[in-house]
């Protein structure tokens, strides 16, 4: 009997199963007849080089076949009738409706083919060019070093204390009334805004958001069995009146916003509005989440508070993240509450993940105080005012009339509308080719239909390449202008 | 006018704030007079040598409040009639009933009060004097050098390529039949069984849990809003015929276990066992999650197969972690699936935190592809076997007649149980005096009903450490049993 394994592992699937499969075969090819020994354990483990435990695997699955069969003190036996069984069925798991939901959602992403080479101006993640990389390594040495094996352990639902107290100075800088027990850290503003969402909704309530938004916290929400009302976005912020009415419906039980630099569309709130935003809150007796992901990215213009900082009632829970102003990769964000919310906020941590990493978070502390983190955010800001003045210009120079776009005053997105009649989805295969992405406007819907609206963004793309892009851009809008004149219309017969 | 700025960043609260409380202070005190002029702004800010903008927002706070007035071009002055307005009133937000649920579960945790110095045989959190910690920081340089700042970007939801590799073929020595696709990493097995189970489970639905089981995973599920189901726990693992009336309930969606050094018990199944549960779940259609989150750790005994490696329907989703076998911090835990299913949990993840670290990962990656791990290992289950010989010993030794305990062949926990009568949340006191920790049987039932079950580990805990907590541990049973012959009996009147 000859039996070759695959030693290589992670190929040729576990060893005990590829003995089993061989013994099988030689038995259906009749090389080894009904009633014929097979090698002892022992010996055929010691021949093979293996550990006897997985022969002894291999055979017994040979025996719970019927294949062979084992005989104490004699040994195993090939058996007289081989009928071989069949495999079970393949088992069919039926998956949440939830799940299901998500499935649809993911796949109404947007698809952006073969793309090699393309401006990547879709992109909402920040340029690994200008990542303080090795800083950050060193950071991270340090706070290692200075950790010991302590580092290493779980370190508890809230988050480094370090870390929350160097976050909670800079949230203070921000205008918050905040300290360091106000601040539940987690994994990225994404699990904030998930844990906040679950402080005051369970499934089956409603949550209110406003439309166009960011696409990702449409698909948390629904993962959660959550449902979403849209409060629509105008120029100078969600539609006021709009929110008073979605929340005084009772099954809506908080307000997701996003004021300053805003997802997608770059706009930032007034002061004014923020205060009668707060005072619709608190007449509707509803809580606002305030998610400030871009907070540290203000490239020109006066500063506006927070909602968290206006807010003096308790109102707030304020998200922040150090993903867009250093690199997402520290997975770092910050959900601010006060009392009985951190509480929840905790046990809902708990529940979730436990812990976060702590070693990332000691850097990430290092890093903010020894003022490493303020320089970088200086010289980001000045590549960003750069890149964006280079698209508002282009924008200004190449899009055809009719199209209206946002002056952003931080962080890295213009919302652009186009003329009446186009579909930025069905436009995306051609920018495409033109040599340009974008974020067609579609997914920031609550409920996906088409929208002329498309986000831009200067993240990934230096001033030569937001350049590029733009023009490619105006290039296939104006194709597709071209060809739909040159399309025969319909006739009516 | 005197104004005094906290200056200490983090105390005082936002500086705009100081600014515009001082002001109405002296207004209160008539220290300045209805009518007169507060200082302009620009010349305020240089004096106080803050922002114009943070006085602009002090004097507009004021305004808003109707204490002060701006006049265009004339400047901003007291108002005569000085009605201060109130704050508006503390907004107490409605929790989420899930929440209240999970805060409950939170508070019903053991409370061990002032524990200085007692022995911590209550913690399943590996010792800190066992953490590789050089070894590993070595590791995250270098993967930090190599991998650049790419490694500082998101990951993507299911985690690095080359961590995936490095897991696939650890598993494939398991006798797991999977390739690097099938896994989905994650934050910790502890988020992996949240994302697993929402794979299955809506809000609503049922789980089927072991009884008694993993504390945690209580907390993960109910905090979803699903509901659970006991299967109880005999001494050979769960009872094969509660499980099948149990999965056989439409309600109920899937099963999670740890056949392998069961939490709290400390047992393993067989592999008849381990086969019969796995034709239930085909018979009744439902998937399982193993959870095998100690499968390393193997001190002596032959290895049983894991389900996920006996199972050739897809019935099993298989989660496995590093928070035991290496140290909790790393937070990389993997679940390992199929097809459909890994679709589903990486829609999931990316819905509830996008992208795990990366930079943890590579460092993971590199630490078990150098050897590194095995070695480590090799190390720690020697000083496992031990203590769990120390452990079992001193339980044998110490004691009363009518106690029980489980014998592990891996893993870091032994359950105890106490003669009838002894409820070991009670006894928790007690044993924290006489200078021991342990983790009391209630919290692992589903509906925290009282327990003679007490969990007792070797993870934190060194050999002489064992020894003595055992000892203190009998001490107090004894004393108790004293205490309650010597407590006067009820008379009947």
């Amino acid at each position: 009997m000859e039996i070759a394994l695959e030693r290589e592992v992670g190929r040729g699937g576990p060893v005990y199963r590829q003995i089993a499969d061989q013994i099988r075969a030689e038995i259906a090819a009749e090389r080894l007849g009904a009633g014929e020994k097979l090698p002892p354990i022992r010996a055929l483990a010691r021949r093979l080089g293996v550990n006897r435990d997985t022969v002894a695997l291999a055979y017994e699955e040979l025996s719970r076949e019927g294949v062979v069969e084992a005989s104490v003190g004699r040994g195993t036996f090939v058996r007289s009738a081989v009928e071989p069984i069949a495999p079970p069925p393949h088992f069919e798991a039926r998956l949440s409706p939830l799940v299901d939901r998500l499935l649809d959602l993911e796949r109404s992403r947007p698809r952006f083919g073969s793309a090699d080479g393309a401006v990547p101006l879709h992109s909402l993640i920040p340029d690994p060019r200008l990542y303080p990389a090795a800083a950050f390594r060193k950071a991270l040495g340090r706070a290692l070093q200075e950790g010991g094996p302590e580092l290493l352990l779980y370190g508890g639902p809230q988050g480094l204390p370090r870390m929350r107290e160097a976050l909670a100075t800079h949230l203070v800088g921000h205008g918050l009334d905040v300290v360091a027990g106000d601040l539940v850290l987690c994994h990225g503003a994404s699990q904030g805004i998930a844990l906040a969402v679950r402080v005051f909704a369970a499934p089956g309530d409603c949550v209110a958001l406003e439309e166009p938004t960011y696409n990702n916290v449409l698909h948390t929400v629904r993962g959660l069995g959550l449902e979403t009302a849209a409060v629509p976005m105008r120029e100078n912020g969600v539609d006021l009146q709009a929110l008073e009415r979605t929340l005084a419906r009772p099954e809506v039980k908080l307000f997701y916003s996003i004021p300053t630099f805003h997802n997608p569309m770059g706009t930032t709130t007034s002061l004014a509005h923020r205060r009668e935003l707060l005072a619709i809150a608190q007449r509707c007796g509803k809580p606002v989440i305030e998610d400030a992901y871009e907070m540290d990215l203000r490239i020109d213009g006066s500063p506006v508070p927070a909602l968290a900082a206006l807010d003096r009632a308790g109102l707030v829970v304020h998200l922040s993240s150090f993903s867009k102003s250093l690199f997402p990769g520290v997975r770092v964000g910050a959900v601010t509450a006060r009392g009985r919310l951190v509480e929840a906020l905790l046990a809902l941590k708990q529940a979730t993940d436990l812990s976060d990493a702590m070693p990332l978070q000691a850097a990430l502390a290092e890093f903010v105080e020894s003022g490493a983190y303020r320089r970088h955010l200086t010289q980001l800001r000045r590549v960003l005012r750069a890149r964006r003045d280079v698209m508002l210009g282009a924008l200004e120079e190449h899009l055809p009339e009719g199209s209206r776009w946002t002056r952003p005053e931080g962080g890295y997105q213009v919302w652009v509308e186009l003329p009446e009649g186009v579909d930025t989805h069905e436009l995306l295969p051609d920018a495409v080719s033109a040599g340009v992405l974008f974020a067609p406007g579609y997914q920031f819907n609550h409920d996906g239909r088409a929208s002329r609206g498309l986000r831009l963004t200067f993240a990934m793309a230096d001033e030569a390449e937001v350049r590029r892009g733009v023009a490619a851009l105006a290039g296939a809008i104006r194709e597709r202008a071209a060809a739909s004149l040159r399309r025969p219309q319909p006739v009516v017969l």
